[in-house]
């Protein structure tokens, strides 16, 4: 068990940056409406998935939309404590924990921010050990658990129930629509877990690392050294993959999604090279541009684009003309790799006619599982 | 009080065809599905709005969609009365009968289909007098009732509760969305009425004048006698517009409704002349063609188009090149004609630079209301 408190949101938001992978919601936002209500609230508690009682239960939290929608004003307060009500009264039972959607991006903020309004403790889990853009690309969908009820609030008032989804795809498919009329932007709660379903199908300790990796990073900002080698002490599996300038952003906001791609010219040992990064919400793969282009990075890896002035990971709705990067490639947690996971948010769900390849190591520096079928690196 | 049972399904059906102005949706499967309950259930009751206790209260209920979307398959059994069944527990307490939210089309039919599988009476009123293809085009969210709950069932098992909507337009939006995704065709539920809602806000006596379209309709096939001088023996002031044959349809299903126009070309004594009539969903308005083409009738008067070989309304999805027919205007309910209401049917809800220009009379046959500040004809 520990907590987060009012000083602590601008570290987890610089590392749930890097995690989003460019999506996941822009956190400046999201952290100023955490910090209000942490100054009100007093620390949120985080307990460990192994602290958890089999039986107690708690409702998955997120936001839902487009990351280009949710950067022009500050969400309305409460809807997150709001959504949480919501649930309970779905359920006519109280909940225990607020869950983790996503560690990726505002959306490892804003269950604390519900958790603060309601004196929930949150669980240091997630099902993505990253940002992905649809519901079913869930550890929790992929080990099969129900999305039902998926509750959404809009922050005006309206709340919706929906019973009966009969998994991630349908809760996706319908969710996705009712976000979209609600502005593109929506508090979000996608099923309920156990603490049993914690330990079996979470990836625990991603929030305690997205806290190190902000941590470690503002120290390195502050001792003016290098932000890349700051992650590197957190995760000492990341490759540096490309250094250089934005010369090209194409970008649509379309079917409640950010999709478009993004061309780095390269600078220093990268000159003369052009690197192409595509996205979804999340970036997704990055290869040498032009035909047959040699593929670097393949989601579910993470890809990370560092601004090299700021110090901070770039969303895909800050990509602009000029910005120097760097580009780092972070392998994906071992739960991302089974095959059944692949299947889902593999390069082949996205559409990519490519294999999946896999960089070395793990997220969390974890020994690859010896019974599991998670591909290796080659 | 009177009841409907298997036997009155084909005559209601086609009277509420002709109240459907073209839309309301598909009368031949929701009638399937409607004699397939009463057979099961026995006949529904109906019962008057003077009969309905103040306090008594009832959903609201009807079919969404575009009308293009709902022919193609028999809907799934069950879904009208699992939708009333869910209302029944997002209040949390029983209700007392099913009121009809729109009398044109289908729309008449699936709250019978409803009431027969809850075992619930149904009110012989409605909100629009005919079909409109939007939420707030509803004399009850004219007068300022509240559309919560919405609540929508996908007919596969999922169902949708939305809470707070503050009124019709936010229902429409949200709705809109969800039926899209729902596969273009819902079942939904809008708000609920009491005895004195009806009373107040309702168009009394629709089911019945449906019904006694239908039963004049089939008499006048089997005396192989002009079903339009039929409709002319329940709604004396109809007016004949036109006699032509179909020589263009322009549709296009989208944003979740069925948008174009049909030309007719004129035979016998309008031989010479093009009647051009936008729909969306339902027929709108029906002018010569051709720039400055005078109008003949507006929104929310209905427009009827009487296939004459089969002698039944034509709804918008089924135009096509070739056929007969006879275009009829009905004038609106008064309740349609106050400032107010014309504000959300009237020609410019619908982005028409347009006047209404009034039918003589009321679909009723009612004397207009001395205190009202009802739109006359001129």
């Amino acid at each position: 068990m520990w907590r987060i408190g009012e000083d602590d949101v601008e570290r987890l938001a610089d590392g749930a940056a890097v995690l989003g992978a460019g999506g996941g919601g822009n956190t400046y936002l999201a952290g100023l409406d955490l910090r209000r209500v942490l100054r009100q609230a007093g620390p949120v508690t985080v307990l460990e998935v192994e602290e958890v009682p089999d039986d107690a239960i708690g409702p998955v939290v997120g936001g839902m939309g487009a990351p280009t929608v949710g950067i022009e004003r500050l969400p309305p307060a409460g809807r997150f404590g709001d959504l949480i009500v919501r649930v309970r009264e779905t359920l006519g039972r109280p909940v225990d924990f607020v869950a983790i959607g996503e560690i990726g991006g505002a959306n490892a903020l804003r269950p604390l921010t519900g958790a603060g309004e309601t004196g929930l403790p949150v669980v240091d889990a997630d099902p993505m050990g990253r940002a992905f853009p649809e519901l079913q690309m869930s550890t929790y969908m992929i080990a099969g658990l129900s999305p039902d009820p998926v509750v959404l609030n809009d922050g005006k008032g309206v709340t919706a129930v929906l019973r009966g989804a009969p998994d991630g795809r349908t809760a996706e498919r319908y969710a996705r629509a009712l976000t979209w009329a609600m502005g593109g932007n929506a508090a979000l709660s996608l099923g309920l877990v156990s603490g049993r379903d914690l330990r079996h199908s979470g990836i625990p300790g991603t929030l305690r690392l997205a806290y190190r990796l902000g941590e470690q990073m503002a120290a390195a900002r502050s001792r003016r050294m290098p932000v890349a080698d700051a992650i590197a002490e957190v995760i000492p599996d990341r490759v540096h993959l490309f250094q250089g300038k934005v010369v090209d952003v194409v970008r649509r906001t379309t079917e409640g999604f950010a999709r478009g791609h993004v061309i780095v010219e390269g600078l220093a040992e990268d000159k003369g090279r052009h690197l192409r990064v595509d996205f979804q919400n999340e970036y997704l793969i990055a290869r040498e541009e032009g035909e047959e282009g040699a593929v670097h990075c393949t989601v579910p890896d993470l890809l990370v684009l560092l601004d090299e002035e700021s110090g901070r990971a770039v969303g895909t709705e800050l990509l602009r003309y000029g910005l120097r990067v760097e580009v780092l490639g972070l392998p994906a947690p071992w739960e991302l790799r089974t095959q059944a996971a692949l299947a889902v948010v593999g390069p082949t769900a996205f559409g990519y006619d490519l294999p999946y390849r896999p960089l070395a190591g793990d997220l969390l520096g974890r020994p690859q599982p010896r019974a599991s079928s998670a591909a290796a690196s080659h």
